[in-house]
């Protein structure tokens, strides 16, 4: 095999045990979670038929998909999201029937112009229910998402709910059409905290063609604060009778008064400045936060799509997801040092020095991890500075020397690389003895 | 958007929840063990620079790879299997110091014609310690097979464990040369569960060009069995002093010694005819068999490699691993009962009728998943029975019915669909009536 330069594919990345291991621990809790909450997994595959994807994500999308012709000369695609195949999956398969719930977290792939934290690969992870058109689907996934952030140890967090709804009756109220030029007030919206309310100003007119009056309208609709449901109450006489804005009000309304009795207060915040960039929202939208980290972005974000899912199946199919930045949650949950990067499962290493005493390490390791203890067994014969250097790099704290003379007194030396301490410990006390220091 | 024919590309498939639940039960069992023998996790990315890939899996890898150009006309590959992206990795980043070892789960493409348990996406499982040429680490690698498969629950299982040494001696003996013609012959005898003695002594002659001596010599070799170090006692005295077999023996014996000094002894057997399909392969090798199915797969197998990952580094780098085949040990435990497909995570059901309720049964929904106890709320508004049909078809036990009734009363209904008995119980006592009965 000739030399070939060791390098990763541009806008690719390898993600290291350092940050694998607290990126493991992260997909831990949120799994659970979603298996107490019922949500059920599932799988697609990465290359689906390439008309399984175009024409779902824009056009913008679609010059994004990674494409090619398979060996059976077929047109496919490499997955761009996890919506269009849950979508393909409902219509597909007679054995799942609605409401279905699942989650599932999987690398899509969108050929991007990579920049600082933005690659073309990553990871998404998605919980959606599908076949529901009533808010307690909603106030649900909303409680999800408060208890996904809890789970990863998150106290403080905010999550911005709106309704696009409501958004379209103000559009109704200013005189902007459905369709075209309300994608575009909202897209501009959806930019606020990014541009700035000047530069939003300037867009709104020039770009989006409202008048001052409308744009004056748009701005103190959107900074409207308050108790949610008192601000709902006063909004509501914003909208007709019959509106789709009062309709959007009357949703909200139902979502805010679940969450109340499950005890959500603080952390839910109305905002109607939350418009979420994706077109196929129809309802409910929602952004979380963390509320020690201000000016940090969404770390998940959501909403009710019910125009979506029936693209396969040639019916409307109502949903409602939750879609996690897994990238940015994780930068996030190292920063308010919930989680550590560090290259260490094994917080025990147990030496070995030649094939004269390798199979008496072989039985201390074996005998912390028959009691739960994780340790590494040094893999190779070798010097016992070689090994100490090891465990050290590894932040390992206790290493579990066997040589020849401890051998021959059944015991080993347990090094504390913390204190400095080394203590000599019968080889049937071992597991006992690192059991009381190591924890679970 | 047009409605199009929603089906999965040829050779790859969805994973429904029913087949998900157990194999991410399954998944989680090998993630800890991994963990508890001090294994670091590590993800690449699943497309590579094609450079990368080629010239690496023979000729006919190389045609099997699924290749394109992306958007930069750069010549991309997806990733055929979890080996090379390791060995990339370990020539890359200087903070990856060796000794290593690390796990990886993840899917790998291969144009293969689509046959009956053969998918052109499957999921692969990878443990390997690179940089040490040491047996104590063929070792830990054998005891890691023997755990994984105890911590799923497999009692009983054989890992039938031999050395491609002792099998380059034995050509030598018989005078075969080093190369393609000692490749060629290892093919045949891996081939031999497939294809039968008669059929394997035909190729024997006539592809590798064998005489019947020689070919006797072979199958009486291969037919050696018994107590391991007993056996290596009497194979030691096939090979000379100094011979590449004489040393494979030698490798077999510290390997079994240090096994039987962590308690393994009837799970390990010597068998000579165990030689692994791939070329790489320079030591140790073995394969894990259930023993509770007999003629099913290998569910495991793995080897010593030392001249593969060196390929980017420009210098020999030992290494040792395991694979596990993720479907066939899925499939394997299921049809031993130790695992079942159920698409159900949830045992519980807590039903919704309509907004006025809504609140209150988001309540008992929240109170069971604070105390752990995990549960699907009902995400719609529906009647009862499609609701109680809704916990039969998923296989869920108990409903937890909340209607405008029990919500007067502060109560919920608790029917048990296995005895058909339904109580009354006040909604603060509901948490601990259910975890009596749901258990863990």
């Amino acid at each position: 095999m000739s030399k070939v330069e060791p390098r990763v594919l541009k806008g690719f990345r390898d993600h290291l045990p350092a940050k694998m291991v607290p990126r493991q621990q992260m997909l831990g809790a949120i799994e659970r979670t979603f298996s107490r909450f019922g949500f059920l997994p599932l799988m697609t595959p990465a290359l689906e038929y390439l008309e399984v994807l175009t024409g779902k994500y824009g056009e913008e999308g679609d010059s994004l998909l990674y494409r090619f012709k398979d060996h059976g000369d077929r047109d496919v695609g490499l997955r761009y999201d996890l919506t269009v195949p849950l979508a393909r999956v409902v219509a597909m398969y007679p054995e799942i029937t609605l409401p279905f719930r699942r989650w599932q977290i999987a690398p899509v792939w969108r050929a991007e112009n990579p920049a600082r934290g933005r690659f073309r690969e990553f990871v998404q992870c998605d919980g959606d229910i599908v076949g529901s058109p009533d808010m307690n689907a909603d106030a649900e996934v909303v409680q999800l998402a408060c208890e996904l952030l809890r789970a990863l140890g998150v106290e403080r967090f905010a999550v911005r709910i709106n309704n696009r709804k409501v958004l379209s009756g103000l559009m109704r109220r200013i005189g902007v059409a459905e369709g075209a030029a309300e994608a575009g007030v909202l897209r501009t919206i959806d930019n606020l905290p990014k541009i700035g309310e000047d530069e939003a100003a300037r867009l709104l007119r020039e770009e989006n063609g409202l008048g001052a009056e409308p744009v004056r309208q748009v701005f103190d609709f959107l900074a409207i604060r308050g108790e949610p449901l008192e601000v709902l109450g006063r909004a509501g006489s914003l909208f007709e009778d019959g509106s789709i804005g009062q309709k959007g009000v009357s949703e909200l309304k139902e979502v805010f008064e679940i969450s109340a009795a499950v005890g959500l207060g603080g952390e839910l915040e109305l905002d109607f400045s939350i418009a979420r960039g994706l077109n196929y929202y129809t309802g409910t939208i929602y952004e979380a936060f963390l509320g020690s980290l201000p000016g940090y972005g969404a770390v998940m974000g959501g909403g009710r799509y019910d125009g979506l899912i029936g693209v396969f199946k040639g019916q409307e199919i109502p949903g409602v997801g939750i879609s996690l930045g897994i990238d940015r949650l994780l930068e996030g949950l190292v920063e308010l040092k919930l989680l550590e990067e560090r290259a260490r499962v094994a917080r025990v290493l147990v030496t070995v020095f030649g094939p004269a005493t390798a199979a008496y390490s072989a039985r201390a390791a074996q005998a912390l991890r028959a009691g739960g203890i994780a340790c590494e067994l040094f893999p190779a014969y070798a010097k016992v500075g070689k090994q100490f250097r090891h465990a050290e790099r590894a932040g390992q704290r206790w290493v579990v020397v066997c040589g020849a003379d401890e051998q021959a007194k059944g015991a080993v030396a347990v090094k504390d690389l913390e204190t400095g301490k080394q203590e000599e410990v019968a080889l049937d006390a071992l597991l006992a003895y690192l059991a009381e220091r190591v924890g679970p």
